[in-house]
């Protein structure tokens, strides 16, 4: 639901600015996303095999995930420059999708929150699988990139309730 | 179907590297990537009204979107840097999501391919839109992240052929 | 005036170098920085007709000049890193130029004054401006780039008090 | 005069885009652009001593404005990224300012023209003039940005014809 | 020996420029480089061991440097920017140092040279390996940097002669 | 000597990871760290002469230091971003090696070390050192970069002890 009817990036007459947050207090914060590649079973079992010996296709999806946060408020162009204390990346196998599932949490003391730098982390997690693996399989598709859980900040702690 | 079985960013022992693409030929080469962001009827009905008045949300997506392709080689560890001629992006609301749709076409003579710059495109626009919306909603998802159409290169023209 | 009849950035033996800052308190800063683009009437009417449809010209020029800020210390080779709090670009027209006219402010609590991200603001919107009118005209101008008001620090308050 | 009553970089229903340069040719091209800083007889003094004996504000500012001519598809959204084969900045003394002329060539075999590079080349040598002067005069000002030559591309030579 | 007794970067009257290289051919160029990272033998066993079961020092550093080397435009003030068709960087033990030994491999068909590249990616991956140790050893030192093959271009073939 | 048997990127599991540095205090802290450029007495001749008369090997190599300490964490993979307060970089001839010795020093007050930003400045210096000085000679060596001095934080001052 819309908590609160406004788009906080928008001026009074409508222009995109990047919000004033000289006010807010530096407090602890953390954010954690989520998201996922669909790819073959053929293209995992690929991914696996290099992994079993090499680990290079997470391990270089985890480092561009980690560097990715990095550089968030250079991508997204209302995004605060931020001091994050911490960064990490988890990649794991979904037989299921079939596919890899990626999260990443940021931290920092601040005052604005890091769920721009948690999902930035993910989605270049994600473009750097699918880059790693596309020679193999160019029908892969990264979906369910989404905020699981905020904390810090006025708004309080944040927990995606849907499945 | 993973059509030759290999993952050319491994090494002859698995590490991985950026291939070596210097023996292909300069040809004009394009790819088209789509993506959609998910949220709350009331979510895309805020943005529309912003839009109605100034067009900022979608339009600062579409700037961050073209912005980010051409950072594609730094955020990518094994892309390679490349000249592109052209990327555009475009957004539509689709109140059947309900959400946003975003589509990017990069387009370059060179050596190599250029989906990971359309899908990077994609991926940025997608996140800007929730950077901008998330004060109203913090349950967007960014999903449906794949590539629609590749021309150019040995390996041919590329068409995604499921829904 | 020359407040102090010394250039900070210069070493004791004159060689550039970043000024210590380590022993500043950290204070509410914010500095102002104005410029604009002089143009033909034409393309002035030009850059109107498309805002009124589409706002393009002066929303793309807006962003560039936010995300420039954050560039400062990439660009200006003995600027501190900074956390900016706020950056915001405006772009009005005055057809007495007959051009644009832009301002920025900056803010930010930390041991630097922002007057440099200000005017890298106002130096690249003016700049976006010029690369996105010059199919139609050449002779643009970029002009009257200086500061404005500057607040917080040990200097004070500055404000520009010459036309 | 407006050349062609178009700003390319607007599509077709009005947003902005990256131009498709895919089907220029590439052929040589240049562009020189010029500015200058105004500032204090006293402030072009301290510099010139500062210079008689280190070189340094100036050796500084034209270091500044090579570098930020290769960030240029970086700064300016719809900017080509492009492969520059020189850029040369040359700042001088103008006591009848008082002040420095600072003037920038940028060349390239390629399909779009180098007139951003050489005006950002400019620009950012002119920002850091101020920033390492501006501890002894805050009331600098940055003008007269303007295109001087461009010559290569399919829209010929230009020269700047007003004083 | 100085194989021609000038310095290109120096214009005719001193200053530092990015030199023209407009007229020069598009041909196939490579470079090599190598460095190391000296060490206690106590650390070497460290990263042994992490390497054997995640290989995360040596597969962080590679990568590290493979991105560098995408970045030497950015670092070196009057580098040109290169269109690089392949960056390989290989770290292997040497417990003779004891610690590793870095070399890196840059190739393109352009007109200057890419040994910056090769030198940038060995540092880079040196200084990560550091980065990545010094927890447990911060006496570890960088060394022995320097060009070991170049072809292409019009100087020819270089191969380094020294031990 | 290996002081705790630890690398601290390594995640329980032994994937790099950034450090949370979130429970750390703001400290002062510094570090120095050192490294030269061998070369032939020539080279060193030549660039002696072409400082005596305009400074701008070594002036360029200076600057590239510090602009390269502002991208540490954009470099080395799991660095924090910092928000540096002071950089220094020194060059001074040293005949006996021949060649050049570099030095730099990082200051910040804030949880984590400044080694890498130091030791980035020393690298990114020589490696100027060599760019600008290549042509001349292609068989400089860059060597002896080390950690000298780290002072604030946790683990106390380290003076490097060995000559």
């Amino acid at each position: 639901m819309a908590k609160n009817g406004t788009l906080t990036h928008l001026g009074a007459s409508g222009e995109a600015n990047m919000v004033d947050v000289g006010g807010k207090a530096d407090t602890e914060r953390s954010a954690t996303a989520e998201g996922c590649v669909r790819m073959l079973p053929e293209t995992l079992a690929l991914i696996r095999e290099g992994n079993a010996k090499k680990g290079d296709v997470i391990g270089t999806a985890r480092l561009a995930g980690i560097m990715a946060a990095k550089k968030t408020a250079d991508l997204i162009p209302l995004c605060h420059p931020l001091m994050l204390t911490k960064v990490a990346v988890e990649i794991v196998e979904d037989p299921a999708l079939p596919g890899l599932r990626v999260s990443a949490t940021a931290k920092l003391t601040g005052k604005t929150g890091v769920e721009m730098e948690a999902l930035t982390a993910v989605s270049v997690a994600c473009l750097t699988i699918y880059d790693m693996a596309k020679a193999a399989d160019k029908g892969m598709a990264i979906g369910g990139i989404r905020l699981v859980e905020k904390t810090g900040g006025k708004s309080g702690t944040y927990n995606r309730t849907d499945g």
